[in-house]
């Protein structure tokens, strides 16, 4: 856990040499907009990460994610991500976070605020991470009103890099990375390894100093073996995890969330010493970005190659990884359809055991190949080699599938169409109007009320607050 | 065709620049050992080549090849290349070019000498093309003495790099290129794709002089349409091409040669001006060979990473290519006997048609994407890609196999073990012991007489021949 000081100007330096290798100091200053008067540049820069709005249905885009996903929140509702200055209110707006009527009512626990927000540091250093990691997603509604930012990443008032989750500290601890340790080059992957990686919402009882036992859902990186899909598939078998029971194949699933920085290791920009920094921030703006919208700073400041050249090669890795995705999505959706006919044909928990798992493997392996953003640049052999293997699973599965489905006089079964997400989400049982019935009427009230708190306590800047296009749409 | 003058020294340079986009000159030199005297060190360098002479035998590396060759050549005997120096002495010690006892008995035509020698480059100029292509490969018996050398790639006596063969210009062509007209640097690439590229042999009808109508099998790029993967067999499925029966299946094959310049032209290297030369042949080294042999010639030229970590880098390369050629090779392994147990079943036309087609279309795939040297590394990305995809389609054609063997009482069918040469040989109907008996008493005779002739012909230099291992070996 943090241990974070109270400290006065005066004796600022003198601790910050002796807590070199502790990254967090003072007080957090969660509200970005604090750090404006002494990061101008970087405040502004951080500010344009705000014109990256846009809502991009990724069900509509790719509706087998809604068979995928069926039984979990991510067949509700998935978009394309938006700008670091819209990131907690994409938490808020998601289907998935559902509508609480108020601070105890779910469905999402509070691990699901922590990578959105500097507020998620201040609350761990008041309340500490078990406090924090316990209860539902609306008890820290008033408290979590910044999107990423300034405190995110930075120990609060300085420009100084740091780690700011003790939970990532642990995770990179598995894979031998003394984070406290590490120089600023490498601060440059690990500051943003704290979000953009796999983990899990890890079950831990503790005592309250009340003496009240709880449960805690602790953020958990599962890289004990290691960082590859077939690493953390292995850590995830070994301790029975499932993240959610498949509403139609009954599957014990995995949903991998988003480990970029894992599969960014295996690729050649890694391999070369090049940060996430590097390319996504050059010249230190906070513009967080797509380096290809800034190539003279970023691609040609090593390659002298053409920028026509250069796209139409990140083009082509793109179109690559689209083209055997497509093909595993599209197999992985029949399977699960498939086992959902086998079921009601009669099929049994023995007939049934391996194709769960191949389904379990093959899905986990689509997911941790394609969740992050970019994996087709940032890795595209392992992409690639992933989604092979992904769909090899998936067809495994149908294959045996064939076999059960004949026995119990389904031989003809034909998979039905899912290629709309209207139809993916009515076979996934997706109750969709009641879903943003609800989340409006959370909108219109108990959001409204958080946000208006967050600004009357000071917490957010009421001109961050009206600076918010709110383009949300469900359908 | 070619247009060879014999041309006084005299005349030379004034045909020279009359014949600048004519790369061919002057009488053909095929015997290699002609050149050491103009040329001592390139032809030092080319015999070095004669140290990769080791017999790699890829039946018992990959048992599954001889089920998906089964009813061609290459099920009976397929070893992994070795130098220049040995190309002549494998094609004509491999079981595949079979056991003829006189110039009329096959199994092969000509053109399974065509990239083997420079003495094709004679025979071509002395016979024209068309009568070059017409014939069973033991009609060249005594004329082709030579290993790949000198004259397959320079202007005869010159060190001017030279198209040789027609039918590559005429492949050039079809995506554009005037080979007349190439610069050096392009001919570092096309030099090469004369013989590492994809061809067929197209049957062709001509009359010779005497009016006698006659068919040659003329090796042709099969690039009408472009050289991906899915262009050459939208060339081929147009023209009902196929270069084998499956013994097994029926279904209708392809056999990839060796589309290396095709693949090569995918990946990142060709994409950045580096040619085949640069890499195999550095310094002008003749001694062709794996760039990683002398990386501080080759890697290290433009990249400034440590040995250890490009090493690291080509093995990941090498270890996800082989992980998705063995799952794809074991399911058209699987594919091919399915579908005879389907056939033996009873299985109609009809229901097989797709079948067939979704196997003929998967094992194009696979072998366009792993055929040629190092595709893993030339387009690791394309190769990977192609292996996802032909392990697809022939997961299909086993899905489709489930429900007809279904319908035909055999739904219960496993595949038989072929994880080793033998069993795989003997699924496959290869009788072993009478090709090594028949082709044993063709080495100990025609073969034998061969090499005496063309060595008392002068065709050949005795100390080459005495020079040459023979480990061949074919159990």
């Amino acid at each position: 856990m943090f241990r974070v000081m109270r400290i006065s100007a005066v004796v600022l330096m003198g601790v910050c040499l002796f807590m070199a290798s502790n990254a967090l100091a003072g007080k957090v200053i969660s509200n970005n907009s604090e750090w404006a008067k002494d990061f101008p540049e970087q405040y502004a820069t951080w500010k344009e990460t705000s014109k990256s709005d846009q809502i991009k249905d990724m069900l509509k885009e790719k509706p087998q994610l809604a068979i995928l996903w069926a039984g979990y929140g991510f067949a509700k509702d998935y978009n394309a991500p938006r700008g670091h200055f819209y990131a907690l209110q994409s938490n808020q707006n998601t289907l998935r976070t559902g509508a609480p009527i108020d601070s105890q009512t779910g469905p999402m626990p509070t691990a699901c605020w922590t990578c959105k927000s500097p507020d998620v540091v201040r609350m761990i250093d008041e309340d500490g991470e078990e406090e924090y990691f316990t209860g539902k997603w609306a008890k820290y509604g008033e408290e979590i009103a910044n999107s990423i930012g300034c405190a995110d990443c930075h120990v609060s008032g300085t420009a100084e890099l740091a780690i700011t989750r003790d939970y990532a500290k642990r995770g990179f601890k598995e894979i031998g990375i003394d984070a406290d340790k590490a120089n600023a080059n490498e601060l440059g992957n690990l500051v943003c390894a704290q979000c953009h990686s796999e983990y899990y919402f890890k079950a831990t009882a503790w005592t309250d100093s009340k003496g009240n036992e709880k449960t805690a859902k602790v953020v958990t990186f599962p890289w004990q073996n290691g960082v590859s899909a077939e690493e953390m598939e292995t850590y995830y078998d070994a301790r029975d995890f499932k993240d959610w029971t498949h509403k139609i194949s009954k599957a014990p699933m995995l949903k991998a969330q988003h480990p970029g920085y894992e599969i960014f290791t295996t690729g050649i920009h890694f391999k070369n010493g090049v940060t996430c920094a590097n390319c996504h921030m050059p010249n230190g703006t906070h513009n967080v970005s797509n380096p290809l919208e800034n190539m003279d700073d970023t691609c040609l400041q090593c390659h002298d190659t053409s920028k026509d050249v250069l796209k139409e090669v990140v083009q082509t890795k793109f179109e690559r990884k689209e083209e055997l995705m497509e093909i595993a999505m599209n197999n992985l959706g029949k399977a699960h359809l498939e086992a959902g006919k086998a079921w009601e044909s009669g099929a049994t928990e023995a007939e049934m055991a391996a194709i769960l798992q191949d389904i379990r493997h093959a899905q986990w392996r689509w997911d941790y190949s394609i969740a992050s953003h970019g994996s087709f640049f940032h890795a595209p052999e392992e992409t690639l080699r992933l989604l092979g293997n992904a769909n090899n699973l998936a067809q495994e599965a149908r294959l045996k599938l064939a076999k059960v489905l004949a026995k119990h006089g389904a031989a003809g079964f034909v998979a039905p169409d899912f290629s709309t997400k209207e139809k993916a989400q009515k076979l996934a049982g997706v109750p969709l109007k009641k879903l943003v019935d609800d989340k409006e009427a959370f909108r219109k009230g108990l959001l409204k009320k958080w946000g208006k708190s967050a600004v009357d306590a000071g917490k957010l800047d009421p001109a961050i607050k009206k600076g918010m296009s709110d383009n949300t749409s469900y359908n």
